[in-house]
Order: C-alpha cells, then sequence, then structure tokens
C-alpha cells in the first residue's frame, strides 16, 4: 500500500443516536441519514471532505448507543479545530460537533487511534438489545426505543427456546443474504428477562444479543421467532427447527405467523467491543496528544 | 350536597406523558394539552361530555410517569365499555384508551374508587425527579426527559445547598404567586446524585424533590438556583439566602443569573401519594368489580 501524501491521524469516534428519523446509517442520496450528519457536521468544522466507517450498519428505525466509527483527518486539518489549550484536538472535535450535530446524534467520545484501529473489520462482538413493553402498565412514552406491543410476553418460554441457538451456526435463515457472503456466525448470548424496580429498563421484556457479527436483519429476524414463542402461536422448538432448516423459505412460507422481521423501533446497537491491544494503543495516543499540539499517528 | 340525579362510579387513571408536544397539562381553547387529549378520548368512548381532576397541573414541556386523575362516570355508561367478560369495565377502558390515545400519553391503570377519593386534594405527598446530562458522554438522544447542559455540575455542592431548604417553609421566593393561594409547603426530600452503573438513569445527575404539593414554578425555580450552584456561579449558602429573603424579587433582580427558572424538558413527575386508607377502599371496589358486572361505588 503507497504511504499516503500528507500525513494523517485516525480517529475513533462513539455515538448514539435515536434511529427514528433518520433512514438508516449508510448514506444515500436524497435521505437523511446517520453517516449523511455526520459526515455533513464533521466536513462543516474541518472545510475537507470526510468519510466514515462504521462498526454497525444500522437499518431505518434502529437505534445505537455505542456505536463506533473511524475517521482519518490530514494532520495540518486537525490541528485548526480550536480548543482550549490544555485539550487534545480530538476532544475539542466533541465540542464543535456538539454545537453542529442535529439533537438526535451525539458524539461522546473521540480519541486518537493506531492506524491499525478498524472500526468495522477490528471488532470483537457486537452487543444489541430489544425492548418491548407487552402491555400499558410498562409503557413508557418518554422512551424512543422501545417496541409497544398490545400482547403479554411469556420471558421464561422465550429464554427457552434461545438456548438451542447459541454458538457458531449458518444464520441463513434469520438472514437476508447478500451475494459471495457468509452467514455462519457465533450467537455468544441471546437472553430474555424483565428486570425488576429501580433497575435500567424496569418493567419492560429486554433481549439482550451478543454475537461477532451479524448479518443483514440477523436481529430482528431472531427476536421475530422468540416474540412467536413469547405469545404462545409457535412451540418454544421451533426456532431452533428455523435454524436447522438453513433456508429463508422456512421462515417466511408460513403464513400464519413464522419469523416475522420485527419492527426496528425496539432495537439498539448497545456496545462495540475491540481488543485490548488497540485499547492500549488509543490511551496512549491519547495521553501523549494531551503533551503536545499535533502529531502523526502514522509514526 | 344534593344527591346525583343519576347513580355514577369514581375512576382513578393512572397515566404517563411525553410533555414535549403539549402546552401542559390544562385544557386551554385551540391548544393542543394532555386534558385536552384524554377528555376528548373518554368522550369519544363514551360518548358523554367527560372531565378530569388532575393531582399535579404540568406546565408546557414538563412530562409525568405517575400523573394521577379521577372522573365520574354515570354507571349506565361505564356498562356500555365493552371487554371481554372476566374484566371489570375499568380494565376495558384501559384497553380502549390505548386505541384512542396518542402515542405520547399513556393511561396504564383504571380503577374504581370511592367518591371520596379526590386526586388533587386527597393527595399526601408529590415527587418529581429534575434530570440533566451535563457532558457529552452521558447525553442520551433516546430519551426526551433529560436537559441537555453543557456545563459539568458539582452534584456534592449541589446536595450540600439542598439541605437547609428541607422542611416547612414560605417558598415565595421560588414561587409564581397566585392571589390568595399560600406559598407554604413542607419540602420533604431535595437530593441530588448521579446513580451509577446499570442503575435506571446511569451517568445523569438526577434531582429528587418531594413535597405536600408545590406551588407554581416552584421545582423550577429550585432546581434553577441550584445549577447556579453546581456550575460554581453561586455560593452554596445562595439558594437558602433566597429561600429567607421570602420574594421573588431577591431571585429575579440580579441580572448575572440568580434563581433562572430551569427549562421543563428535565422535569417529570414521577408519583403522587394518597392515604393509604383510599387504597384499600379502591382495591376493595376492584375486587367487587371482578365479581359483578356493573355497580355505582356510591353504595
Amino acid at each position: 500500500m503507497p504511504e499516503p501524501a500528507t500525513p494523517t491521524t485516525r480517529l475513533r469516534l462513539d455515538l448514539s443516536y435515536d434511529g427514528t428519523a433518520f433512514h438508516g446509517w449508510a448514506d444515500q442520496p436524497g435521505q437523511r441519514t446517520v453517516q449523511g450528519e455526520l459526515e455533513r457536521a464533521l466536513t462543516q468544522i474541518t472545510r475537507v471532505p470526510v468519510r466514515v466507517t462504521v462498526a454497525g450498519r444500522t437499518d431505518a428505525g434502529v437505534h445505537a448507543r455505542g456505536q463506533v466509527c473511524h475517521l482519518d483527518l490530514p494532520d495540518a486539518v486537525l490541528a485548526t479545530i480550536p480548543g482550549r489549550s490544555d485539550r487534545a484536538p480530538a476532544e475539542a472535535l466533541v465540542t464543535r460537533l456538539e454545537g453542529v450535530l442535529p439533537d438526535d446524534l451525539v458524539v461522546h467520545l473521540a480519541r486518537e487511534v493506531s492506524d491499525e484501529f478498524d472500526a468495522r473489520f477490528g471488532a470483537l462482538w457486537r452487543r444489541y438489545r430489544y425492548r418491548i413493553s407487552d402491555g400499558p402498565t410498562a409503557h413508557d412514552p418518554l422512551r424512543r426505543d422501545v417496541l409497544r406491543h398490545r400482547r403479554p410476553l411469556d420471558v421464561a418460554a422465550m429464554a427457552r427456546a434461545s438456548a438451542p441457538l447459541l454458538g457458531e451456526h449458518d444464520f441463513l435463515s434469520f438472514c437476508r443474504p447478500r451475494v459471495g457472503a457468509t452467514t455462519v456466525r457465533e450467537l455468544r448470548e441471546l437472553t430474555w428477562e424483565r428486570p425488576g424496580e429501580g433497575r435500567a429498563d424496569e418493567g419492560l421484556v429486554v433481549a439482550t444479543v451478543v454475537a461477532d457479527a451479524f448479518c443483514h436483519h440477523m436481529v430482528r429476524s431472531l427476536v421475530g421467532a422468540l416474540l412467536g414463542v413469547g405469545e404462545g402461536r409457535r412451540p418454544e422448538s421451533w426456532p431452533a427447527e428455523v435454524l436447522a432448516a438453513r433456508t429463508r423459505e422456512s421462515a417466511t412460507r408460513d403464513s400464519a405467523g413464522a419469523a416475522p422481521l420485527c419492527p426496528p423501533q425496539g432495537l439498539t446497537l448497545e456496545h462495540v467491543a475491540y481488543p485490548p491491544d488497540e485499547e492500549l494503543a488509543a490511551r496512549a495516543h491519547l495521553a501523549r496528544a494531551r503533551r503536545g499540539p499535533v502529531r502523526s499517528s502514522t509514526s
């Protein structure tokens, strides 16, 4: 790979968004997208074209709390971001973004990372949560990340039906496959609970879904299948049967309510994990950033 | 008081709303209000004019999770609310309201209560919470009930400054007085905390404010004064001095930032408490309601 003409610094951004009014993550002409709004804000601040690479390309209406992306900025550009003299340029960028981004998109943290850091391909695992209120008692109109579901759910049945799905499998039955892309994934956690008093998400039905990576529509197809069990429309063995069939057909052919894609508004990308090495490298860079004004991370 | 011409049943409703798009609780011509939407929905279902009496008349932009109101319905009307045969008419009303109310207003619970129950005058105390994110790290764009504050807050200083305000005082300095109305209130709790990991409201600055009742603007004036302390613009002794001055003037004259009314979007009415006797009466009525189809609560 040829050396870039100008020395650049790689930045990692940690961000959250309310997906309600976004047409998903990925930039699309004529649509309001998270990537589009973020790149527009970054370009407005830096006055150079900016492209970001993201950990999880969320669909329309899906939210994120722990989304991660990276971008490369020429060092000379990074130095022009004004901030207090005791702060690194990346920290100043967070403050500037706060004033430019719309209210439904927040960049919590920006830090310099090694050029080896890759938000998409460097991720170890992703954690999503799906939140449901299954009755008027638990429904909180002040939250934007909860599916309102009219029928009561059997959380214990959903938990039992989820267990056989854990591990490495071909999740073709739960994915919208892309040509040439594998649908083999390692599902590390798929748990259901109803948190008690004083806890976050009190009274809601909450699914936690962790995998090394997800294929397209996988979380929403899994949750959709398990909602059938929770409502009592499907036997507990059914999601495992859908998995074993290894075909999209098995999940969609039955018009009586087979594994529907559940609505996006209950789904939130909560956390993306990276190897500790990268964390250490990032911390080292940040520590150096606090000592000097600007430097290239290619050193 | 003369006996009503038709036997009526008193209902208690427990409700929540996202105050963002409401012009406050109280019905006003030409404005979208919580009372207006709720009475419209109740009238649509029952086909009779309905008026509700509320525990806390929240201002424009203020939210509620534990709001309580009551209404009286003619028994003959209550009997027409369709529901499953094993459910009381009040329970059927909750289901009907779910289909008619807008998404930002939820009635969690309806139950028959004694005619002695009064949502406004029978309340023992009210609890409000004011939630603030004081930096991009803690700000969650998925919540509608949090004030976004650009400066970091000293929670310990705010807690110390709050302590002398507790007890029964004339809160005139923190109220917009109404002619003929007392401004003496008993402030039972005014605490500040930053909940830790895994707890509800993790990372936010949260004020809990409990009083027997509040005069108009009291919570937002108290929080506004304490924000001055939390930002370091005011000494910790200042809120107690404002209280002792017993005049609206002391809090507003100083243009350098005295006790401003803080914005409504961080404020939520969380809970209204009633005497246990009423609770027992309500439970007894509900139990009776489950046994027979319709009866007057005036029995």
